[in-house]
C-alpha cells in the first residue's frame, strides 16, 4: 500500500509499505477514505519534536472496516467508521468517566501511520465510533474533522465550561482554534472572541460563531479580553497552540473563577504557581478524549447542523502527502486533507 | 488596645497599639472574641516572606461588632460575627459566582492584624456573617475555625470535587489538611487518604474521617495512593501545603479526570506543562472564598454536626501569642488560639 513516513525535519515521503494485518483480536482494518495533516505533526516537521528512524504519520482518518480480529463484536467489515488518535477500551473506569485518552489500555491508533491507504486500529470496539450508513462525499471532510480536530476543540469548549451566558475567549487560530469557536458557539456561548490576525482564518472564524477580533497577542492580548469584559476577563478560555506564551495569555485573559481548556500540545511550559494560585482560574486539558463526544458528534454532522469540514482549505491525493506538509508549515493552508 | 506585630524572623511582639477606628462608612470595628495563628503567619515568621517593617499579624478572627460605618446595613453592633481574612463586596459578578477572594473590591481584613483586641473590618456588610446569638464559650474555637482553616479545607474538597463515592486523598496534614478531611467526610466521600507521620495528626485526622494514613512523601507517596485505589489514582486531592514537592504530589497522586483542589499558598512552585496536559488532572486553587461557605459552615457548628475547632490544641492569652508562633514552628502545636 501507499504509505507516508518522516525521516526528519521537512522530509516527508510517500512510500510503497506494507499492507496492515491483524495483530491482535480485538484489531480492526480499516481501508482509509480520507486522512490528514495535523498541526501536530509540525511539530515533527519542523524539528522541535525530534525523530531518530523514519516514523510512520498520520493519526486522523476515516474509512470502511476491512477485516476485523475475532474479538471484535460491535463493528463490522463494511461499516464506514470515525475513529481516535488514541485506542481506548472505553470500558475501564477511567473511560467511563470521559477520558478515554488516558484509557488504562491506550494505544496510539497513529502507530501505523493514517496517511495510507490502510490502518490497523487495535482496540476497535472501544475506539471506533460507525456512521449510519456509508456517507455520501461530501459529509466525508466533517467526518475526518470529528477524528481530532472537531472532538479536541470541542474538549476545549468543555474543558473551558463553555455555556449559555458565558463570553468564551479562543487562543489560536488554526483548524482547533477554529472549531473550539464552532465548539463553544454550539454549547450556547453568548459571545465568542478569538484571537486572530490572519483574513482567511478571520472570516472563517467568525462564520463558525466569532463575535470579536482581537490582533493583539500575549499580555496585550489579554489587556485587551479584559477591556471586552468590564476589566474582568473571559468566563471560558480555549487554548490551542501549546507554548508558554499561549499559556499564560489564556490564563491571564481569564476571570477569577473562570475556566481555561487547553488543548494545544504543551512544548517547554511551566506554569508559574503563585500566579495560578492567585489567579483563581481553573485549568483542564491534554489529549481530548475524542471518544466521548463522537457520537454526538457524527449526530451533529449526519443532520446537516455544522460543518467543520470547512478547516479543510487544501485537498491532495495521498502520494502529494508532502506538499499538504509544505503548505500548512508555510501558513498556505489551514488543513490539508488526504484522499487516497 | 494590645496587638501584634512581626519584626523579623522569630521576632513577634505583644505590643500596645492605637484602637482602630472607621475609615470608610462601609467599615466594622469588632472586638475580637478570639484570634489566632495561621500556618501562612509561619512564612513570615520563618524567613521565607521578608518581613521589611513591623506588620501587625493575624487575619482569623470572630467577635463583637461595636461600632459600624454609615453605610453598613446589615451587620448590627452587638452582634456575633465571623469574617473570613479578604473583605468583599458580596455583591460584584466574582463575588456572585463564588470567588469573593477575588471581589473586584477585595481587601486584606487582616491589615489591621487580627491578633489584637480591636480590628477594623472593610466592606462590613459583604464580608462578615453574624450567628444566630452571641454563641456559648465552647462554640467559640469552631467558629472562629471557620474564618479560615475550616473554610479553606472546605474550598479544597469542593475545588478537588469530593462527594459521594469519591476517594479523596489529603497532602498536608496541618490544620486546613485536617480539615479537608472532615470537609471530604461531610461531602460524603466514600475513602479518605491522608498523608501524615505525625501520631498525633494521624489521630485528629481518623476523628475527622480518614480512612486511610500514607507515610511515604512525594513520588513514593503518589506510588502508595496508586496502590491503594487500583492502580488509578484518588479521584480528588486536596493540596493543603504549597511547595513544589507537595503539589506534583498531589498531581500525581490523581487519576486521570481527577481533581486537584489546592488551597496551600504557593511558594517557588512551578508546574512542568508536559506533565499536566497527559496528566489529565483539573486544577482548581487559591486563597479560599470562606464567605461562600460561612453561612453553611456556622449551621453545621451551630447545630452541632461538625466541631472544627478540635484542630486548636493550645490556647494563649493574646499577650503570649509569640509562645503561639514558636510551638507552631517547632511543630509542638497544630493550632494556637489566642484570646485577648
Amino acid at each position: 500500500m501507499r504509505g507516508t513516513l518522516i525521516y526528519g525535519p521537512g522530509d516527508v515521503r510517500s512510500e510503497t509499505r506494507d499492507d496492515p494485518t491483524i495483530i491482535d483480536p480485538t484489531d480492526a482494518i480499516i481501508r482509509v477514505s480520507a486522512s490528514c495533516v495535523c498541526g501536530s505533526d509540525l511539530w515533527d516537521y519542523r524539528g522541535i519534536n525530534k525523530v531518530t528512524e523514519p516514523t510512520p504519520m498520520g493519526h486522523e482518518y476515516v474509512g470502511i472496516v476491512e477485516e476485523i480480529g475475532q474479538d471484535v463484536q460491535h463493528v463490522k467489515p463494511g461499516q464506514f467508521v470515525v475513529g481516535s488518535f488514541f485506542a481506548s477500551d472505553n470500558t475501564c473506569e477511567i473511560c467511563r468517566a470521559g477520558f478515554q485518552t488516558s484509557c488504562v489500555n491506550r494505544q496510539y491508533a497513529g502507530a501505523g501511520g493514517a496517511q495510507a491507504e490502510y490502518l490497523r486500529v487495535p482496540l476497535a470496539d472501544g475506539t471506533l465510533v460507525a456512521t449510519p450508513e456509508v456517507p455520501s462525499d461530501d459529509l466525508l471532510p466533517s467526518l475526518l474533522a470529528a477524528s481530532d480536530v472537531l472532538g479536541t476543540g470541542w474538549f476545549g469548549a468543555v474543558a473551558a465550561g463553555a455555556g449559555p451566558g458565558k463570553t468564551v475567549a479562543v487562543v489560536g487560530d488554526g483548524a482547533v482554534g477554529l472549531l473550539g469557536i464552532l465548539a463553544a458557539k454550539e454549547l450556547g456561548a453568548e459571545r465568542i472572541i478569538v484571537f486572530s490576525r490572519h483574513a482567511d482564518r478571520q472570516a472563517l472564524a467568525k462564520e463558525f460563531g466569532a463575535t470579536d477580533l482581537v490582533v493583539e497577542r500575549g499580555d496585550e492580548g489579554a489587556a485587551k479580553v479584559k477591556e471586552l469584559t468590564d476589566g474582568l476577563g473571559a468566563h471560558s478560555v480555549i487554548e490551542a497552540v501549546g507554548t508558554q506564551e499561549s499559556m499564560l495569555q489564556a490564563i491571564r485573559s481569564t476571570r477569577p473563577g473562570g475556566n481555561v481548556g487547553y488543548v494545544g500540545v504543551a512544548h517547554d511550559v511551566s506554569l508559574p504557581g503563585e500566579e495560578l494560585f492567585f489567579s483563581h482560574v481553573q485549568l483542564l486539558g491534554g489529549p481530548a478524549p475524542v471518544r466521548r463526544f463522537l457520537p454526538d458528534l457524527i449526530d451533529r454532522i449526519w443532520t446537516g447542523r455544522i460543518n467543520p469540514g470547512k478547516v479543510f482549505d487544501l485537498e491532495l491525493p495521498l502520494s502529494d502527502v508532502a506538499e499538504g506538509y509544505r503548505a500548512m508549515d508555510e501558513r498556505r493552508a489551514v488543513k490539508a486533507l488526504l484522499r487516497p
